[in-house]
Formats: C-alpha cells, structure tokens, sequence
C-alpha cells in the first residue's frame, strides 16, 4: 500500500512538463475553447535617454486574471555607447532576440514532450541584422526592423533525425514569437 | 577663461541624449554608410521545461566589435503555473513587449531630440492578445503570435498637438522593434 501511495505521487514528466498537466489542458481547452485566450501585459516607463524600464506581473488567461506572481518581473532597457548610451541594460532589439530564443526553445521542448520525445540539451545562437539608416530615416527604402534573424541551434535528442526535423520545423511554426516576427502583426499606439 | 572652459565642457544634452554625439553619427553615417549596418546576437541554453536562459554581450556595428561590455547580460525565461512553470522569469511574449515598449519609446526620444522638442515624461502600456490554439497546434487556421498589440501611451512634451501627433507616427514607423513585429521578417533555423 505504501509501494503504490508512493508510485501515485511520482508524476511523470518529460522534459520537465508535467505530462497529465499537459493532456489536462489540452482537453480543457477542447471542451472550453475559451480556456485558450490570453492578455498578455507590459508597463514600461522611460528614464532617460536610452534607458526605460519595464515590470511584468499580471495576465489574463485560463478565463481569469492570473495572482501566481507576488511581485512583477523589472527589466531594463539600455544602449551601448555606440548607440549613445551607457548600457544601462540590454537593448530593445537584443532583447526581441531574447524573447525568440526562449519561445522556440519552449515550443520545441513542449511538442517534443507531447511526441514522446526527451530532449538532452539545447541551445540557440541567434543573430540578427539592422541597417541604422532605417530607425533614423535616412533612407526610406531601408526597413528599420531586422532584416532577417539566423538561429543556430543545438539540440539532442532520444529520436531519429527525420523526427527531429519534423518537430523543429513545426516548433518554428507553431512559436507564438516566432509566429509574431514572421507575420505582420498590428500595432496600435493611442494616447492616453 | 576659467569660466569659457567651464562652458565648454557642459555637453549639451536633450532628453538625455548627447546631442553633439547624435549629431556626429548621422555624419558619419553619411560620409560611410557601413558603419550604420549592425549585428546583435544572444545565446540561450535550455534549463528545464519552460525555463531557459540567454547571455547577450557581444555585437557587431559601427565597422568593429563591440567592446564595451565587461559581463554579460543574463535573462531568463520561465512560464507561469497555468503555462507549465513555476514564474522562473517573465515568458517569452511578455519579454517582447518589454523589448517592444522599449524600442517605441527609445526611438521617440530620439527624434524628438533631433526635432528640438524636450520630453518630460512619457510611459506606455502594452497588451496582446494570444490564442493558444495556434501554439498547441489545435487549430491550424489560429496564428500562434499576438493577433495585434495595444500601446496606450502617455507623453509629455513642450510641443504642440501636432507636432506630438506627427513624432509619433514617425516613431512608431521607424522603430527597429516595431518594424519587427509589424513585418514579416524571415526567420531562419539552422542545426549545428
């Protein structure tokens, strides 16, 4: 009895996701499909120059207002001297590469546990590259944001390379950052 | 004389920006246009699960490598409770509207200090809307980013309506990030 309470407690994972809370969402947002809309939030204040900051804390989702954070996440944008700065932190195009690296990461490590398959490790080298003359106007026919972001990946795992391949690629797809860089999405500023 | 070199080394600044230095890279931008082209990169090495984290240090632009950075910048993504994680960090999508944030008001300061006209404060905030059913691969007519972003802006100058209005709309058209995000940039993933 005491064998079994202790195998009841054990919960499965892979790649460190809970996998009953795994299937357990998926089929609440199939019975709920509305489960599956979520608000995600920012407040950033500017400082100086260069230098704004930013506190992360609340979201909507899962058909209420998330209360897991005691206190909000702060970051801090900088720039470089090169960019007129002092590098007060990283800077806004650096951590847009930050917040890809993570989401293909976790969307890779998430349809990799969902297939069956472990992940040993995994790493990203992610570059992008900016011509200056787009952000300051001074040529209209450059575009301001990143040309285009190479990633370099490192990964292993327990499968065959055509089944890593396969899930890479529908990982690259189904990444809510990735999906928001590739894509033209709105953006609408008014103001208050 | 004591009072003439006094004068001479009060650097004249606008919204924090060294103007002399703003001035001077618009230059030289001019006479060498390859210096305006600019190189970011960031590492991330997966943890566990929804956790994982990226360095950023090192860039290219300005013709050389920077140097300026004696450590590296550490940020780490996580997810919270309702996404598989224990809040490790801020998730992916909430870090791109901190870069998102950052880039939009970093790129109006500039430009504002370029047109003469002094910010005194200015503070945004950011939603975005994300159906999961794209990311979970349910439903493959559901994009898996944000469906649009809000910013509510609010912003203090020495200007008028208009001006505002028009430094705005040029901000928001030039900004790296947003241009990023409002485009369809080509996103490239490699195995090494």
């Amino acid at each position: 009895m005491a064998t079994q309470m202790k195998e009841m407690n054990v919960t499965a994972t892979r790649n460190g996701l809970d996998l009953e809370q795994m299937v357990q969402t998926v089929e609440a947002i199939k019975a709920k499909p509305e489960i599956a809309q979520f608000r995600f939030r920012a407040r950033n204040r500017w400082i100086t120059g260069g230098e704004n900051r930013s506190t992360i804390r609340d979201f909507y989702g899962a058909c209420a207002e998330d209360q897991s954070r005691d206190k909000p996440f702060e970051f801090t944008n900088g720039e470089p001297p090169v960019l007129l700065g002092n590098n007060e932190g990283a800077n806004p195009v650096e951590f847009l590469l930050h917040a890809l690296a993570g989401c293909v990461t976790t969307t890779t490590v998430l349809h990799a546990a969902a297939r069956g398959i472990t992940i040993k490790s995994l790493s990203t080298e992610l570059e992008g590259d900016i011509d200056l003359h787009g952000m300051l106007g001074l040529d209209e026919n450059v575009a301001p944001g990143y040309r285009r972001i190479r990633i370099k990946m490192n990964i292993e795992a327990d499968c065959s390379d055509d089944e890593l391949a396969d899930l890479l690629q529908f990982a690259q797809a189904h990444s809510p950052v990735c999906n928001t860089v590739c894509r033209p999405v709105p953006v609408v500023i008014e103001r208050v």
